[in-house]
């Protein structure tokens, strides 16, 4: 089994979320999704955003790696025209979710909302919009995800990633070991064969 | 041809330096070696020192990356036990050499020096004793190295960094694409062949 960190708004998360569960099934490795907001982790380090709109050089880079990223991955990519976006409502939605059988579903669903389609994934309505694209009973599922113990459930999963350590995201734990980005993927999944 | 920037005190620049020629030789691509300063990069980001310095969380990990990416690339490692280390006089000589027949063992042997063996590379003995090693004239090009001349293209090299935009090391530019980290290196090839 791997952990897999993810945050909706992070560009290279993006990658990770479309990839894994293909790639984990082909190595018969199950998925444990652990869906967080780097935020609280940036703001513990005292940066009040990402470092991709703090350092301007890296920024400036980051789009380029990408484009040419999803091109060899054969994945469609927007750059955003927001960055990064607010994600609090879909992470809540996706903790909420870890395990419906619609989980992966969904997680790509608004990765590609963010990142194909340009388009905002924080308010009720784009989650709705998502949801009701995937057939899904938004009303429940947004009602849940919006309870007093999700809401809490989400503090402590944040908390859990600044306890284990995690700086960024993608994040993966095979064994207990850590692997950050999206390029540590594969590195991750064949420890575990 | 491709352009590395690479600097020797970078622990992902040694993956780089130990793994470039044999690589390029493969397709045919000329290695044009383009040692610089970090420091003074990070100076203009605010950073005093490495980002893996600064950052305990990201810091941390490196280092176990470091042993696991050593391992699947069979090369040699050992953590460091000063880091970053002092690199200008090895630079200063690997600007001067660029041209020279010896440039890619001098790189390999100040990298093996300073993240195998755990030895200092920043002292005129340091690098005369990796010089003499290679039964090089070490008198000669240190006293080439240390002329204000080549003070002067050390500080150059440093603006060009600047001025590409490169933020890190090692830093690979491929028909003017700009490719970051040694994960990147196989994709920087593959661009030009």
């Amino acid at each position: 089994m791997i952990d897999f960190w993810f945050e909706f708004g992070s560009n290279y998360s993006y990658l990770s979320v479309m990839r894994i569960e293909e790639l984990a099934r082909s190595l018969n490795v199950s998925v444990r999704w652990q869906p967080f907001l780097l935020g609280p982790i940036f703001a513990a380090l005292g940066w009040e955003t990402s470092p991709f709109v703090l350092q301007k050089e890296k920024g400036a880079y980051v789009w380029k790696d990408m484009a040419r990223q999803c091109k060899k991955y054969g994945l469609p990519w927007k750059q955003p025209s927001v960055f990064p976006r607010h994600t609090v409502l879909a992470t809540r939605v996706a903790l909420h979710g870890v395990h419906e059988p619609w989980m992966g579903d969904f997680c790509r669903a608004i990765m590609l909302r963010n990142f194909v389609s340009d388009e905002d994934v924080g308010s009720d309505a784009d989650v709705r919009a998502v949801l009701q694209a995937l057939s899904l009973p938004a009303d429940a599922i947004l009602a849940e995800a919006q309870s007093p113990a999700n809401r809490v459930r989400l503090r402590e999963q944040t908390d859990k990633a600044r306890a284990l350590g995690i700086f960024g995201a993608p994040t993966f734990f095979a064994d207990e070991e850590m692997y950050w980005g999206n390029d540590r993927l594969e590195d991750a999944l064949a420890s575990l064969v």
